[in-house]
């Protein structure tokens, strides 16, 4: 089949069944999460025989070993699946909530949350995405058409056959959940500009894949971009509080979004804090400005790239500033508004730290790796999203609805 | 200036004044909206000058005489623009505002309301919009770019100038309301792709002006697009209240996009309600299907297109159908997704209808009419989002602001 004709199908069909699963009950969602799971759990021969074909490919392609490690399902991660179906299948229905009612003269007005109707994911992650993706659009009643890296396509190809099954057996259309096994970056283009069939995408991945995206779209997208985290420590901190903090921001999983890359320090606390910084993290390379280097001599001059940089990777990068405004200034104008820190004991400080910078996230004398919808308490989520419309972090079921307005009348006419 | 210099300046000046913006206080900010309400007061003259020079412009280019109504800025009108602002200042500040407090353990995570940056507004409407538009994103926190219209250019240039002049008596940056007076639309495609610069583009008019929008833009947009509203009477319903209902949703003020443009009529009541309501509203021309024509003999048959058409006048088009599942389908293909209605004593079938029919605003039992922000009783909006993503429905000065998350630890790290 022609691509064009292949994705317009896939959205149409996606269309039909978002319009089935607008009325559907909590209780047939629920049924069919819980058929999904039993469905993994039942073909753990087939998804484990078809990601060895994934990891094995992987390995041709020269993946590093930590990448090959995100890529391999055991039967622990499958667990880990089907325990996640079976947590989303307990949420409550977020559909039909009652957001708000209000009674004006003669008439009462609900705000009722309601699906968005037909979501596009892509991403370029570990296969349990794919699951929980699937998953959480079901459940908030949206049809999902997903679109998983490429190097576990054998995977998500098996995986999306049982949530397939799953819906089959509890009467669900199956076309709610539709994967797009082409790995031609053109299925994206066609996929972002069907107009009136799909409602929104989602794209979470690095910064050619979000570049795409934005060129290509007429549909609405919240996209789930890099994370190029601050932390700054002001002149009332407590430096050795603030040390244990940006070391485990840095280090405790450096190759996250949420990891921390930058550290801008009050010049006033500068020569106290960096030395015990770089005691306690001797693995990491520093790349310093002039004065950060005046106090770590030998480390690395940063370069303008230096600022904007999103390493993964056991490198931070630390400036000298002589106050909050131009700390916030720095994060202006590099950050990439994900999440970003103060440690400051100062509550003036803090508070004009927390309404002048601009990030998803605000992080106050803690760990910028606790901006994460799981530590939030927030349930499942399908990314943190770095854009400011519709949605701000941590996305979950909630953020996966809109709402409608119900005027209830008696006959009620405009004056 | 060359026009992309000049847009491009425009956005990095709107930047700038929104980061002033985020940290205003609220007394800060209706001092500049009051400061601005007594600049329109002051410069009445020089306004009515300006908009007698687009009124004549108008006329000369053959503007009927509904639309030079529209146009006309009278004293009572100016006092309007003046009572608007003043009601604005008056509403309570949403920026701040704790959203939801959560505490996980060992830490305090707040969701609190923030403006949401740069928002540029394109609209062809009366001049009041330019005021309103403005001060609610005053009000939000949020720099404004406007462009209205260019039959009221004239005006709109003059009532920036004093919004401007009460920016400034207030102490905040004048950039904070910029306006665009090139005509070209070039301008509008250069302002909706200043990504990273502008946050969000509202476009609010026709069919041909939204369609330049979502093609052009790569920032993201909320589009106030057209109403194509339906009513559905069912088998149940008090077709005498139904009647009304339907003359007043249709002639009460048909240039409006919540004006009902479409009838479907249950084929077990449509011989008793159609000759009631054609004889409730004999100025209003009906076109129908075969089957409302053999009710009302001597009705234009409906062509494809005008089931898609927003008529703004006085004409409805009748279809009769046979049930509710016929009547959703119908507004699912031809629907604007604005307002639509049910009228109908069957609480099974409104609650039908109303998670089946994927629109902004469902009436029931109610005039279309009645989808308004200032109906539901919202306050001040800057229209009405057809859209499904951040904002649907009314747009008022929530709708103008996202969040942030804070997070307030005490060392809290990531185990």
């Amino acid at each position: 089949m022609e691509l064009k004709d292949y994705i317009v199908g896939m959205a149409c069909a996606a269309r039909k069944a978002s319009v089935g699963l607008r009325t559907l009950t909590a209780d047939a969602k629920n049924a069919a999460l819980v058929a999904m799971a039993a469905s993994i759990d039942a073909r753990r021969a087939e998804i484990k025989t078809a990601n060895a074909r994934d990891v094995e490919g992987g390995r041709k392609a020269g993946l590093s070993s930590a990448l090959l490690d995100r890529l391999t399902l055991t039967d622990a991660r499958i667990d880990g699946m089907i325990a996640s179906l079976k947590d989303i299948a307990a949420f409550d229905d977020p559909v039909g909530e009652l957001i708000g009612t209000r009674r004006p003269e003669g008439f009462v007005l609900e705000k009722v949350r309601t699906p968005i109707g037909v979501i596009v994911m892509i991403y370029e992650s570990r296969p349990n995405v794919t699951v929980d993706a699937a998953a959480l659009c079901v459940k908030s009643g949206n049809a999902a058409i997903l679109r998983g890296g490429s190097e576990a396509m054998e995977s998500s190809r098996e995986l999306v056959r049982c949530i397939r099954e799953g819906l089959a057996r509890a009467g669900v259309d199956g076309n709610a959940v539709q994967y797009v096994d082409r790995p031609d970056y053109e299925a994206i283009d066609l996929l972002v500009s069907q107009t009136g069939l799909v409602d929104l995408v989602v794209p979470r991945g690095g910064e050619k894949l979000i570049q795409r995206v934005v060129d290509k779209a007429t549909v609405p997208d919240i996209k789930h971009f890099k994370g190029v985290c601050h932390i700054y420590v002001d002149e009332t901190a407590d430096l050795s509080m603030a040390a244990d903090v940006i070391v485990n921001s840095k280090v405790q999983r450096p190759g996250t979004c949420n990891a921390l890359e930058k550290l801008l320090v009050h010049s006033s606390v500068a020569g106290r804090l960096l030395p015990m910084v770089k005691e306690k993290m001797p693995t990491v390379e520093l790349r310093g400005d002039t004065r950060a280097i005046a106090i770590l001599p030998g480390t690395k001059p940063a370069t303008e790239e230096d600022w904007y940089a999103e390493y993964l990777d056991l490198i931070l990068t630390v400036k000298v500033v002589d106050g909050l405004d131009e700390a916030a200034a720095h994060i202006e104008t590099y950050g990439s508004r994900h999440t970003d820190g103060i440690c400051s004991n100062s509550s003036r400080n803090i508070e004009r730290f927390v309404s002048l910078v601009d990030s998803a996230v605000l992080t106050v004398n803690a760990s910028t790796r606790m901006s994460d919808g799981g530590v939030f308490g927030l349930g499942a989520e399908v990314g943190i999203s770095t854009d400011k419309l519709h949605a701000r972090g941590p996305m979950g079921l909630k953020e996966l609805t809109t709402y409608k307005w119900v005027l209830r009348g008696d006959g009620n006419l405009r004056k």
